[in-house]
C-alpha cells in the first residue's frame, strides 16, 4: 500500500476550508468545475474531468475538522482508496493534512496524482485567500498527462 | 518506510533537465538560490535555505537518464533518505519521475515536504520553459511551516 500526503496552510477559518470541502460550489472552485452530488456522511459526490472522472461515497464530514471520502467509481486505482481532509489551527492558518492513501501499488499515474493534488490544494488556499482558484478546466497543466 | 512520489512533465531535452539537476547554477535556478557543491557523482551539493538545509552526496548522475542522490546531512528525518529524478522523452515532453524515498515515518514534516517538492518541480518545469524558476528565498509560500 502507498500514501499520497500533502500539508498546506490557508489563511481562512477552518468554517470556510470546510465549506470548500463539502459544498458542491466550494469543491467547483479548487478542484473540477464538473461537480455534483451530495457532500454530506452518506452521500456521494461526482467530480468530472476532461477525460473521465471520480466518484467519492462520503464517509466523514465532521465541521471545522475532518472530511473522508472513499472511491466508489472511477479509474481502476483509484477504487476502494481514500481521500482524507483533517483540519486544524496553527499560527493564523488553518492546516489541511491531505492523505489519499491506499494505492496498491505505486504505479506512474499515482506520481502525476500526488503533483496534480499539490496542485489542486494550492488552488484550495488561492480560492480561500484570493477567492479565485483554479479548478479544471481552468487546472494547472504539470505535463502531457494535464 | 514511506515515499514521496512526483511527476511532472518539461517542455525541454532531456539534456537541458539533466543540467539543471546536476549544475550549481542549474539547481541554484530553481530550488534554492543558495546551492553549492558539486554535482557529478561521489560529489556533494549543498543546499541551504532560511532555516537550515541538506547536503546530498551523488549516488548516481547519468546524463539525460538518472539522478540519485542520498542526504548526507540536515533534519533528521531527511537524514538517509535518497533523491531521485529519472527522465524519460514522451509526447514532446521531458518526463521527471521524482522519488523521494526512505522516511522512516509519515511525520507530519513529510506531508509538508511532499506539497513542497511539488511545488519545486513547477519550478524546475518554469526554469527550463520560460527561463525563470521560483527557488528559495523566492519560492511558493505554501503555509506556516513556509
Amino acid at each position: 500500500m502507498a500514501d499520497i500526503l500533502h500539508r498546506i496552510g490557508v489563511l481562512s477559518s477552518p468554517d470556510d476550508v470546510y465549506a470548500a470541502l463539502t459544498t458542491v460550489e466550494g469543491l467547483a472552485n479548487w478542484w473540477t468545475e464538473d461537480t455534483d452530488g451530495d457532500g454530506a456522511p452518506g452521500g456521494v459526490l461526482r467530480f468530472r474531468f476532461e477525460p473521465g472522472g471520480f466518484d467519492m461515497k462520503v464517509l466523514e464530514a465532521r465541521p471545522g475538522r475532518r472530511v473522508l471520502w472513499e472511491v466508489v467509481d472511477g479509474p481502476a486505482e483509484w477504487i476502494g482508496t481514500q481521500v482524507g481532509f483533517d483540519l486544524k489551527q496553527e499560527d493564523g492558518f488553518t492546516i489541511v493534512l491531505f492523505r489519499h492513501e491506499g494505492w496498491r501499488e505505486p504505479v506512474e499515474f499515482m506520481y502525476h496524482c500526488s503533483t496534480k493534488w499539490a496542485t489542486f490544494l494550492m488552488s484550495l488556499k488561492q480560492l480561500l485567500e484570493t477567492g479565485t482558484g483554479a479548478p479544471a478546466p481552468r487546472d494547472v497543466r504539470i505535463s502531457n498527462w494535464h
